[in-house]
């Protein structure tokens, strides 16, 4: 009956079982590898990808799509927008388009060298060394122009940047992009002004320091309460935290450890995973089956992060257990201090330890720059240079130490580039989305402070990671959240609570 | 100028990479993986073993095989039997044939039901519970028959084990098997009946419980002291210990942990892990690259861990080590003591915890029976059964408990059958290469029981690890041990270890 269908879906289904084998690559690398294993690692990576990328773009995958919509069309008088089978081959044909731009020996050479830059990097920012580093980041953005004059000539694009951002955040163009980070930049430029010329909030259990095995107690303890579940997951140690689903059933989370310690990372994490769990069971192995957008992917780990993490009512949770941690210097710790301590605003090197409000200024940041080094008007040898100068503009801040500066993070590395603004995007989302799950959800305050995380969990299943990739980011927000991506609820709730934490009007 | 040779040579290069996804996939399946994600590794593995088993058979390979062959005997005016490249080509002609009579969907669900059968063996072996895991293994050996049927029609083989026993030991057939352990069981009898109505050896430090971690980090002094490198292995735990090697610079050996310890099974694994790690670098991607039969793997690993380990020079290294862990119960414990202790001979019931003398009669047991289980003339239903009593004809035990028979290995369960036997041929094998060592290193005994392992090391690497498959197992131990597996060098090197320990002429 439908047999071009199911020929095109076995085809999907092996083409899953090829990124199971690369996504277990990929942990592997960042977890457990030995050093010496990079250059092998690399060497299987760019196979796989080389034959992933055959197996996809070849004639008889564009055969199986035709067959499959001549199905289609003929079964229902015409395709059901909204099917199942008809967003699979709406979605796949895209990827298709997309994919059979790039040569084969292109998509495993980017693969080779994403995974050997990541090992260079690791090098590079343990010891602060720049230059050792040059010649592989180089390699990774000339690559990124090879790429993105693949898929020049199509138009589909209107300049090359929005090439590489398509790839994790579909169909948003990076004009979008960037009305959306300049009305935030609008808001937030005053809002930290003015935050940070408030009386300053006391941050003393910041700089407490915890032994880490107990650390590793409380984590566990906290994402247990979100979800995470032995049977199905895993939560190791890593150099540049992270989490990826494996397959169905198998769930894994990354984290850090540092003396000063407090769970939002690993909160982040596992707010990904949660997505990675919640995603349709019957789709396991199809692309229907993965997420849609890494700012949708982001808006589940910030809104877990940020939005319950740090907010008012889990820190009754977390407060007597971190205070126990902490022995004399942080106990009593009441809930009200914990909560205003892990708030503060305060400029500051490092992205990932940034607080919510100055975070997207380290995004603007790195987009700028990413776009300046995909159109040529700035080069790799300049990007230190240009990454200070650009740091004391936006923070005040003066980068001494490549470490702290355009070497903390991994993604360039791996060839991630177009992919920073999507964290930013995530934020807006999560604003959104914590907006309408409020209001649908009476009582959810009390429950968190209870350390009862299921309701949100489950608004989050049903309202976001169970539609997997049938609906486009943008459709799903209007669907689920009211409207595309905006800046509002975001900046909204951000006042509310730092004119919270700060006690002042905002 | 070797223009096919090049081309054969790149896409064995890719099959080695799809090889490195396939072990990691495995190793993780055994060490990291959540018990839910089975089910879609199995999938991933399928596929991937399709991929591999269809990139490898097809016809393109068979020109490149001829092309290569042309080219060699055109440069050289016939080929070198004795090249890397001639013996590159023999071994891969070999491995074709055999592979392309093979179709890709028996290759696929070979390694689909390996890995389900692996996860309902874990389950089954927990509950001692045959009746759960029958379906697996009827299916498993219902596979093994199909596959048998599709070479003997090819004339190569005498009967149906042979060609499952041909992909583990190569050109080794079952009648020499018996042979050799019909010679080893007519030494292995009387020998132990003559030491178990000896006067008992003392064997209490076998009885004393070691906390886990004081068992790692002397596990870890251990291997270190046998060439384990950080930077290019690891060691992790597991329910059933193997050594693997992901690709070059990445060697894992695993081990678990038992409140009665003693770091032989580390070493044994460590010494797997020395012959994957002194395979030619040269031939890193390439199958010349890789071990030759299991049989020689195997003599690795018993030769570190039992002429080594339990040998009495290494008793002196690790007997005050493991006196101090402990505690009262085993300060002083002199070396003698130790050696004496872990030589006990005594029939058990678990294979991997056997004496080298009895070791022999657990291999023989599965080796007849899998050989009743292909020929037909057992059936899984009757085979705890048949287990129990053929187990109480060779030990003079009463077997109670499926855990403690048939149901004690994995191997099975991962459809690996005609397996067995090689690692009986690797005792024998190891003490040829044992005997041919200590005549040619002296001083080896007093280098030893200083923890000096680097001769030996070295000297393995030399005379084995380096040659890789470049030469069969036959023509190596012909070259470096003086003639084929025999039986005489491990029974004259076992009479000579078991009369110094029960004090008896032997």
């Amino acid at each position: 009956m439908s047999e071009r269908l199911d020929d095109l879906k076995l085809r999907l289904a092996q083409l899953s079982d090829l990124a199971h084998a690369m996504a277990l690559a990929h942990w592997d690398q960042q977890t457990m590898m030995p050093t010496r294993g990079g250059e092998a690692r690399a060497e299987s990576l760019a196979t796989l990808t080389s034959i992933t990328h055959e197996m996809f773009v070849d004639d008889e995958t564009g055969r199986m799509l035709e067959g499959a919509t001549a199905e289609l069309n003929g079964a229902g008088g015409g395709p059901d927008g909204d099917s199942d089978d008809a967003r699979l081959i709406a979605l796949v044909r895209r990827q298709w388009d997309k994919a059979r731009r790039v040569p084969t020996e292109l998509a495993a050479e980017l693969a080779r060298a994403a995974s050997i830059g990541q090992e260079a990097w690791i090098t590079a920012r343990a010891n602060s060394d720049f230059e050792s580093f040059a010649p592989y980041l180089e390699h990774n953005f000339e690559l990124a122009r090879r790429y993105v004059d693949c898929h020049m000539s199509s138009g589909d694009y209107a300049c090359g940047y929005d090439v590489l951002l398509d790839d994790y955040e579909p169909r948003m163009p990076s004009t979008e992009v960037s009305d959306l980070f300049a009305q935030l930049k609008a808001e937030l430029v005053p809002l930290i002004a003015t935050v940070t010329a408030a009386s300053p909030v006391d941050d003393a259990p910041l700089h407490v320091e915890f032994p880490v095995d107990d650390q590793r107690r409380l984590v566990r303890e906290v994402v247990a309460l979100m979800g995470f579940d032995d049977a199905g997951w895993r939560l190791d140690d890593t150099v540049h935290p992270f989490a990826t689903r494996i397959g169905g059933g198998d769930v894994r989370i990354t984290t850090r450890w540092d003396e000063h310690f407090f769970p939002y990372g690993a909160m982040h994490e596992c707010g990904h995973g949660l997505y990675e769990a919640g995603l349709p069971p019957a789709q396991r192995r199809s692309p229907l089956g993965t997420a849609e957008s890494l700012g949708l992917h982001e808006s589940q780990s910030r809104l877990w992060e940020n939005m319950v993490g740090r907010g008012r009512p889990f820190a009754t949770v977390l407060a007597p257990r971190i205070a126990a941690l902490g022995g004399d210097e942080l106990s009593p710790l009441d809930a009200d201090t914990l909560y205003r301590a892990v708030n503060v605003v305060r400029p500051s090197f490092i992205r990932v330890e940034a607080d919510e409000a100055t975070y997207a200024l380290h995004i603007i940041l790195r987009f700028e720059l990413e776009q300046a080094l995909i159109d040529g008007t700035l080069t790799v040898r300049e990007l230190p240079e240009a990454w200070n100068a650009r740091f004391k503009d936006y923070f005040g801040l003066e980068v001494t130490n490549d470490a702290d500066g355009v070497l903390q993070d991994v993604h360039w590395s791996a060839g991630l580039i177009g992919y920073f603004p999507t964290y930013a995007l995530g934020n807006l989302i999560a604003g959104q989305l914590w907006e309408r799950a409020r209001a649908e959800l009476s009582g959810l305050d009390a429950e968190i402070a209870e350390g009862r995380l299921g309701s949100l969990r489950e608004w989050l299943r049903q309202h976001v990671h169970q539609y997997g990739s049938k609906f486009t980011t943008k459709e799903l927000l209007i669907r689920e959240a009211g409207g595309p991506v905006s800046v509002t609820p975001f900046t909204n709730y951000l006042k509310a609570k730092l004119g919270d934490v700060y006690g002042i009007d905002l």
